[in-house]
């Protein structure tokens, strides 16, 4: 099997972008955020690169979500105005908080007494405060039952110069464990039913509170989002094998491989050892029948114009070392490839591994940087 | 609780070294290498620091290994210019290969002949090779019971003009399998019998031929060497929860913790909720108590004069997502801790955890880059 991507200068691990993918990703959810009439805040996390954010500023996004004051201020710079930094307020980073808060319309979560108070004595400019709402992941959250400290917080806010209520969010993160579409369809129905109900109990103090939540499988499986009022999803704008595996997305959809060096081959094994490892890939993995499968990623082969799954669970990566990984293939294919080719790793969880890489490169050569 | 480390700015997740803890364990292997008159090559994978390096370089040490040709290039640029690349030669490196050969003694690894015939045909300097042998982990290297393979690989080598033989070298990365300080004398004996017996079979026609061996648990755990030439450990330098479980260091060994600020508690769950999550840890993760508990890391309580172990397994790192970490603690450990307090926690796999951070912060508030 003659190299792939010959005009590409793969040296090393690099992931490869396909960029009809992603964009057809971004022109699928905002379509769907049009038709539900929701405001569409997509979550930059995955790909946190300035040149991909521009792809949706053409279709009219201008509101966004970040998981770090780091990425707020990254994409500030490059005139994002309107961002929700969705994870609770990290008052030791109160300087940062407060010159973006005085550029940006900046919009903070919070889950304590402590937090809003601190920011009402801290701040001189105006934030927007989402409380946090623990719809069944119980990562982070206030649970929608405690309506005590509901009222101690927006008590705190209202007598605040600097805050404004904004309205509740949730992240329903268990949906990633989900096992079809079945399950994730059940957990966005619960966990909007639960935000529903605050809505009602505050909505005549707060007539414009939102409600916001929609990660990326309830948002891409679901066509029904009553009483949502703004949805965040992040990982759609490249899937990955975690979606593909729970029904969230298609194998095609997924618009991110890792093209890696081949420097070894061990036939009694039918083993290729590729120049590509835990700092690339991160390590999170996927658990394939029933158990008795462990994978880190998917052998795709790699074509003049992109990738080719390979339609099985036979061709996979089973180990990473810090550099090395280890790819298990069938004989056939295991035969095809010689050391010095390259081959293509679709992953397992592609918000990790691209954080892992400095820049993507899109099939037709162009290096685009990241943060 | 007040924060501690008041003088020290921390408002993200930051990598703490204790510089003391460090060098006492550089100090420790120098020594052991030259009890047991070893050639001692560190693996500098772990640092990636060219300042800790230095502190190598004033006890003497003037080889190392690395196991990237990036990281041959970051080292070699510092002056560094005997360096074992300790990964299969990757031919779609060639042109660094090459720049490198040129201007340090470069050592590198082969185990097919397609590797060897190829860096022959493409060399213009000298380069020692070294002959990767499987000693048992299964991951790389050739079979000890293939000589027929060696026998080929050898006469390639005799053949060319610019490759050298340099010996056999084996990684037993296996000893980072083993579960007691028995198991990895058992790994280290049988590993190491593998490569004698190459050493008697091919001295007589290259009696310069050196053994390399020699990762961090067999290092620190063994005081029998007989054998082996050269030792090349990496992990050492910092340790951490993995070389601690199996015996391989105390607790006191271990020179980094992530200082994490807390950013929400919740007390139905005695959990913590960290600014410090996959992006900062990495994935690896321990088992402990026989399988019912999986740690990403254990919480330390910093002092103002840097750590302080808890001694106990009920405070740890229990998951992580993309910036969030989830720490479970005893309930008096819980109350101890307030929102916008920092938190220690000892990582899981130091070398993956390093790999994330740009710097170290030492206890004293200097700042170390890293590659």
């Amino acid at each position: 099997m003659n190299p792939p991507f010959a005009l590409l200068p793969i040296t090393e691990p690099t992931l490869l972008l396909d960029e009809l993918k992603c964009k057809k990703n971004i022109e699928r959810m905002v379509q769907k955020a049009a038709k539900h009439n929701l405001i569409f805040r997509p979550h930059f996390k995955t790909h946190q690169s300035k040149h991909i954010a521009g792809w949706f500023r053409k279709k009219g996004v201008n509101k966004i979500t970040v998981s770090s004051l780091k990425m707020a201020r990254y994409f500030a710079k490059d005139g994002w105005d309107d961002i929700t930094v969705a994870f609770p307020v990290n008052m030791l980073e109160i300087d940062t908080i407060r010159q973006l808060a005085g550029k940006i319309k900046l919009n903070l979560l919070v889950e304590s007494l402590e937090s809003v108070t601190f920011l009402s004595k801290n701040l001189t400019s105006t934030v927007s405060i989402f409380i946090k709402i623990d719809i069944g992941y119980h990562r982070t959250g206030i649970l929608p039952e405690n309506t005590p400290l509901i009222d101690n917080i927006l008590e705190e806010i209202k007598n605040s110069s600097t805050l404004k209520f904004a309205g509740f969010l949730g992240h329903a993160g268990h949906s990633y464990q989900a096992k079809n579409k079945q399950e994730i369809q059940n957990i966005h129905t619960t966990s909007i039913g639960m935000l529903q109900k605050l809505k009602e109990r505050y909505k005549s103090i707060f007539p414009h509170l939102i409600l916001s939540t929609g990660d990326t499988p309830t948002c891409s499986v679901m066509d029904e989002f009553t009483g949502t009022d703004e949805i965040r999803p992040g990982n759609f704008i490249f899937y990955d094998l975690t979606q593909w595996a729970i029904g969230a997305c298609n194998f095609d959809d997924i618009a991110v491989v890792m093209a890696c060096p081949i420097v070894a081959k061990h036939q009694s094994r039918n083993e290729l050892i590729i120049y590509g490892g835990g700092v690339h890939f991160s390590k999170d993995h996927l658990v394939l029948k029933n158990g008795t499968k462990t994978i880190f990623g998917k052998v795709v082969s790699l074509t003049n114009s992109g990738w080719q799954g390979l339609n099985n669970d036979e061709n996979y990566l089973s180990k990473l070392s810090q550099e090395h990984g280890t790819v298990t293939v069938e004989r056939h294919i295991f035969d095809k490839y010689k050391v010095g080719d390259v081959i293509g790793i679709m992953p397992v969880h592609s918000c990790l591994t691209a954080n892992l890489t400095k820049s993507y490169l899109t099939l037709d050569g162009k290096l685009i940087e990241r943060l």
